[in-house]
């Protein structure tokens, strides 16, 4: 079983044929970045345009089983996520309206402050606020995750100390393989994966160490350290993989409206763009490569079967649905 | 099993309690008459709050299989309906959004002319609209019921024909019976039952013949004659039941937001509030004089309990799913 816990592609007919060619089974895709809840509404409908137009390549995930579902069929499974809270606006009750439409993990915050956390571009990490805890307790009443791929250090502490379910990082690597500023820090990493939370490991260039000449015996080998270090269970793929996206994506995705002058975040002024893809992970079809190469470093079968996707199969499995 | 397909109380524990009290199993009802779709959304977290709230008197209710746990388990499923295609504003991909948030009827126009068809209180009747089309077939596609209650007759018989499934008139009465503006004449009720569709039989005074002073027997004798005529399978009961509302509510309904001046609907410049309700029926507690006023017609067993719900039951099961 492949699961991919992080992508943002430009959508389109070849990108769902990869997935197949790659044999991912269920991908969590993005589905708002900066958007309110009106147009997170309309991002739904053209996922409902895309299962109604794809019928054979995608289906809409809303629980683990249909995971299994679409494996059977020879399908995707899409579970929506946001990268930030903006969908829920200043409305709790949105929580439990989002889950329903589908949305089964939200970052509480995405570079910046937001109205429950502090973003890991900030100077200032004042944690998780009173709105954040009431969001918190309600998204672990719907089954709505607690993403914190964005966050600040003090804010993942404390929302995995806080959410009475386990959270997760989707899509970030250890910051002592590559201390790259949206890489995560071993207390930070620790807190998540001790309360039962997982990591995704990205393969967005920026957070590889040696950027898109990364080699995938370094990646893997960093995947099999970080597996030996926090629990083999704890550890899965989320690969951040933005393809077939203009350089105008990338541009929305940091600045979005909270500011008139551009934000580079991890990019530059002189690389201002989406980097390069490391030649081993180009797109969906190479999936391959990396469950090879975590072969290769001496993982048993069931480790790597886990970090290509059972691992997250577990977490849907445990915290998709309501609190009973 | 008792089914009420149209309700729009004033919700509170006390009127869920009665629901209980009148042994009734399920009821459709209205959560928006002229709110665009973010306010629709507002009134089903204040739904989603109720079911927090009061988990053991009401459930949510989806499809007709939820019917038959809150009948096991004695509570009242409560599916949600609109008078008016205002939440969808003039977005088809809303369809599929309301549907997956719990939506199960709508109605095409609410007396005015809307964006798909013409209204019973428009001077003109010009049919289901190009935009119309469209939404009907959407609304088949999804599992959305097309409800005519407040729709002109033409529009009326060209949604029951355009319409691949069958459509409905949740609240209404026969015209011959009582000459109300609201009431359906017998081509109207022809056209929708003979293509599968349901009449719900409504006991707001307005529709009754007398009024509040409208006898059990008289309202049951009408009952009993449109069942011969149309069949026992195709009636049912929409109540138009709404309880404990102030003045203000009626006033809304019929004015919403589309007229600076007062319009009085179905009442008066001399009666511009709710109408009394006939003291045989008063609220949920009074399903039973119902019933047992439709045995006293010589209607059998079977019959009266098709009525007082089978019938509806049935029609849930057939036409809340997706379009295989």
């Amino acid at each position: 079983m492949r699961i991919d816990n992080l992508q943002y592609a430009n959508w389109s007919e070849k990108v769902f044929r990869q997935m197949r060619e790659g044999s991912v089974d269920a991908v969590h895709v993005t589905i708002a970045y900066h958007e309110n809840f009106r147009e997170t509404v309309l991002n739904v409908e053209q996922w409902n345009r895309w299962f109604e137009q794809y019928p054979d390549l995608i289906i809409k995930g809303l629980w683990a089983s249909d995971i299994d579902r679409a494996k059977a069929e020879g399908k995707t499974a899409i579970f929506f996520g946001f990268q930030n809270p903006s969908p829920i606006e200043d409305d709790i009750g949105l929580v439990e309206i989002v889950h329903t439409l589908g949305a089964r993990f939200m970052q509480l915050t995405y570079n910046n402050q937001s109205l429950l956390a502090t973003g890991c571009y900030e100077a200032e990490d004042t944690g998780i606020t009173r709105m954040g805890r009431q969001v918190i307790k309600e998204m672990n009443r719907v089954g709505l995750v607690v993403d914190m791929s964005h966050s600040a250090d003090r804010s993942t502490i404390e929302a995995a100390d806080i959410s009475e379910r386990p959270i997760a990082i989707t899509h970030a690597n250890p910051h002592d393989w590559h201390p790259a500023l949206r890489n995560k820090r071993d207390d930070v990493i620790r807190a998540v994966t001790e309360a039962g939370g997982m990591l995704g490991f990205s393969l967005y260039p920026h957070h590889l160490k040696g950027g898109a000449d990364c080699t995938l015996n370094d990646f893997c080998a960093a995947v099999a350290r970080t597996a030996e270090r926090y629990g083999t269970d704890k550890i899965g793929i989320g690969s951040d993989l933005c393809q077939d996206q203009p350089d105008s994506v990338v541009e929305w995705m940091r600045v979005g409206r909270w500011s008139k002058e551009i934000d580079h975040g991890e990019g530059s002024a002189a690389a201002p763009g989406f980097p390069p893809q490391p030649d081993w992970f180009r797109d969906n079809r190479d999936f391959g490569n990396i469950e090879d190469g975590l072969r290769a470093t001496g993982m048993n079968a069931e480790e790597v079967a886990g970090i290509m996707g059972g691992n997250w199969y577990r977490f849907y499995a445990d915290n998709f649905s309501p609190k009973p």
